[in-house]
């Protein structure tokens, strides 16, 4: 095996055996097990069902609370909606009615059988609108925008892969109402910033923002808009949607304003879903290194981690050491940074290694000798670097660190996208570039519409699975030729990849 | 109809009908309801199942960081478990089987039938332990201290209102496993003292923390000891359990040790779980007054609501005193208050009694007078009393008046919680206690083990269902004489009281 081995400490395994850039999917399958991160538990003896351990769950919280502050500060109310929806009303958009080969059905409880079937929620479109036909009456509740947060949804997948595709998984998702389509599409654009200013701006995951062509738009939607970002394995993860949803729903589920004039209208209406556990996800496959995660200071639970470095032979200056460890802790938690003191029973070598297979951005070390001079070695997460500064200095230098340690991050991941978009221009150099390198693949296409579909499918047969992501939304990329598979003349520039 | 009328404004109909005094089921419907203080919304279509709303979500999920805070200080650690449960693990400890009736299941998805049924889980003990038996170990591993919050459990109830009882509802639950029952017990003293803190002291919910009769512990508990309140229809809410699993889930799950000495060993395990939605119940009712909710200031969404008071007749006027609002809030943000600048289209009039229903502790009023002097106007949402102070003064007095806000809901609560405790002599004085007042009544008792339910069968019968809700946990009530019901020899002093 070419990476490094396990850590053992007394009956504790703890470490990587792959590198990541050698085999990607045996690395990610190890830094989110109970031997890596310890992010997941595969072992709960249900497929697609897993328990998410505490890491998980902290990365998962900041995140969690960076997206409903930026969703509130767009004028977003919480909601929590139930997890069972009656079967007529997941059926009531004919579209959206597509949902139920992957839908979970309850249809009894104790030993009785209920009257009705009840759907586990496979997303909330059928829960949120029959309550918006009664929450919206005239112009003025008009915008009407909500969501909810930290609910879990439930689809039947076939194949599934930790924080990538579930049978049950963390979800959010907005619903919104609007009197006018452009008001609509503004809510788009702005659900685009949302993904700019948090997903690429705080978690430093580059991705492109998509218009997705027709046929492959959600069930019941006009139109819809992705962020689709690239996993180390050159495959497209898609970490956002967005849907247009017309007046579908509003016109199945009668959900209707009267406007200035004293008329009666439909709605037009938007959904916006970052997913969190494909975002989850994104972090670990893109960050990470063949040592374990590499965390953004926004989302890391503790962005400094003090490691206490005792001497069995030093009784006195272990004292010293322990009781300097323990005053920082105080202080930095004073000032306002996520921190942990790891005063467990482990060898701090150990602890070196575990703190960096979970990626916390610094480890502060202190020994007798640094207790002594109050000062300390900080040590960064990616560089391991070693630095030695005093006390005095740490609070003014910790946001320049933070600074750094997040531009490095960025800069590695921008990159690394910027390098996995290549362009094409005819077939054989399209299927060459999916074949080689993968990534994104930049060509013209002649239709976005149903009409482009065939040449879709053709691309999909003869490539094992390439996709059309769709075009840039806000970017005016224009076509000068011919579409890549058939060679008519070209409406669109969109971008292929192969999908997770 | 002796309460006050709905307030008009427009077509949107605010307000109670009802005295809480007078009738506190109606009132209570009322105030969480669309027309009131809007908690949530019952039209969903499932029973059981309702649409919970901006205002409860807010209020809930500060109740949510409170608790989640207090047992992550005392080493609890974040976990999320699956919803869906295997059928074989749910039956594998026999007591706790006794759940099945109540649960919801799974057995098919799509068109298709699952290979085995899987339940939406109750409660998480038959999820948490399986993993339990894979985690420890050693003695090192314990203690193992996990919880999950912000999830949905699911029962069939019969009968179901909102936040006392639903078919579907928010959970909160830690689980714990330790190497001695001494530190079981003292886990569930520590509960206790959580409780206390947030419950009693920053909520001002007045409980008792009992230890329930053998008769009425959990499936699967030797103990379960829970906290118990009073609503104002002299009802009990039991607002937390913890339960003292002895060891038979770790029997059941096999979840074991190796001690120093290299013996194998059974685990002890308690688990604790403040019930998220009856807390909220407890607050709604305990606190509101014929005008809408009271909250205490560590939970309500906002402390304080800004009304810009505007004149048509004195555009000037009016909008300095939107200028001026708008200054104050940002200011009072960022002292770190939680606060709304109301500037929505409706009248000063309709915003006082929409926010007094909704029971922010404090509006602040400011119309052109306010805004040229540099004053403001103060309002106290239980005393409705006015002060005027100077935008200088506010900074400091604010946390006085958070102060004062709190001691009148604690004062009041914990006056009515003391009022409702008495004491029976005997059987006539407890039947009559219990017809005319209800409340807790404390009574002596013969035993609490099996050969004590007897004589609380027979109670339940002739009072029309009062329940013996158990000893005080740290209190030493001792008897003095012979059990209320069969005149025996009494071993405990007992609290008894109608159920919700």
């Amino acid at each position: 095996m070419a990476g490094e081995k396990y850590i053992i400490e007394g009956d504790k395994k703890v470490g990587l055996t792959v590198r990541k850039s050698e085999n990607f999917s045996e690395w990610f399958s190890q830094v989110v097990s109970e031997t890596g991160a310890k992010l997941v538990d595969i072992r709960y003896g249900v497929q697609g069902s897993l328990v998410h351990r505490p890491w998980a769950i902290k990365i998962a919280r900041e995140l969690y609370s960076l997206i409903e502050e930026a969703v509130e500060d767009d004028g977003h109310e919480p909601h929590l909606f139930p997890t069972l929806i009656p079967e007529e009303n997941l059926m009531k958009e004919k579209e959206h009615a597509g949902f139920t080969p992957e839908v979970f059905w309850i249809e009894s409880a104790g030993d009785q059988k209920l009257n009705r079937r009840l759907a586990l929620r496979p997303t909330g479109e059928t829960q949120f609108y029959p309550m918006f036909s009664l929450w919206i009456r005239s112009y003025n509740d008009l915008p009407l925008k909500t969501y909810q947060s930290r609910i879990t949804v439930f689809r039947n997948e076939m194949t599934t892969r930790p924080f990538l595709r579930g049978r049950e998984f963390l979800f959010f998702e907005t619903h919104d109402a609007f009197a006018t389509h452009i008001q609509a599409m503004k809510q788009i654009e702005t659900d685009k910033k949302i993904m700019e200013k948090i997903i690429r701006g705080k978690l430093k995951i580059p991705f492109y923002f998509f218009k997705r062509a027709k046929w492959d738009s959600f069930l019941g939607a006009d139109c819809t808009y992705t962020a689709d970002t690239i996993n180390p394995d050159g495959r497209r993860n898609q970490i956002s949607s967005t849907h247009d949803l017309g007046k579908h729903f509003a016109e199945a589920f009668n959900i209707t304003y009267t406007d200035v004039e004293g008329k009666k209208k439909h709605v037009w209406q938007t959904c916006f879903g970052p997913g969190m556990w494909r975002i989850m996800a994104a972090l670990i496959a893109i960050h990470g290194d063949d040592k374990g995660l590499i965390l953004p200071t926004s989302v890391a639970p503790y962005n400094i981690v003090i490691i206490p470095i005792t001497f069995a032979k030093n009784p006195e200056g272990t004292k010293n050491a322990l009781r300097f460890s323990k005053q920082l802790q105080k202080k930095i938690k004073k000032w306002g940074h996520r921190s942990h003191f790891d005063d467990s029973e482990e060898h701090p070598g150990f602890k070196y290694n575990k703190w960096e297979l979970q990626g916390v951005p610094y480890r502060i070390e202190i020994g007798p000798r640094e207790a002594e001079q109050k000062k300390l070695t900080i040590v960064n997460r990616i560089t391991r670097e070693k630095r030695i500064i005093s006390i005095l200095e740490l609070k003014k230098t910790l946001p320049k660190f933070y600074e750094e340690h997040d531009k490095m991050i960025e800069k590695k991941a921008e990159e690394y996208f910027a390098n996995n978009t290549k362009t094409a221009f005819n077939y054989e150099e399209l299927k060459k570039i999916l074949s080689e390198h993968r990534g994104f693949v930049k060509a013209e296409w002649c239709d976005t519409t149903m009409k482009g579909k065939p040449c879709a499918d053709k691309l999909k047969d003869e490539t094992q699975g390439a996709y059309v992501c769709g075009e840039r939304l806000g970017e005016s990329e224009k076509p000068k030729g011919s579409c890549i598979v058939c060679g008519n003349i070209a409406r669109h520039v969109v971008y292929i990849a192969k999908s997770i």
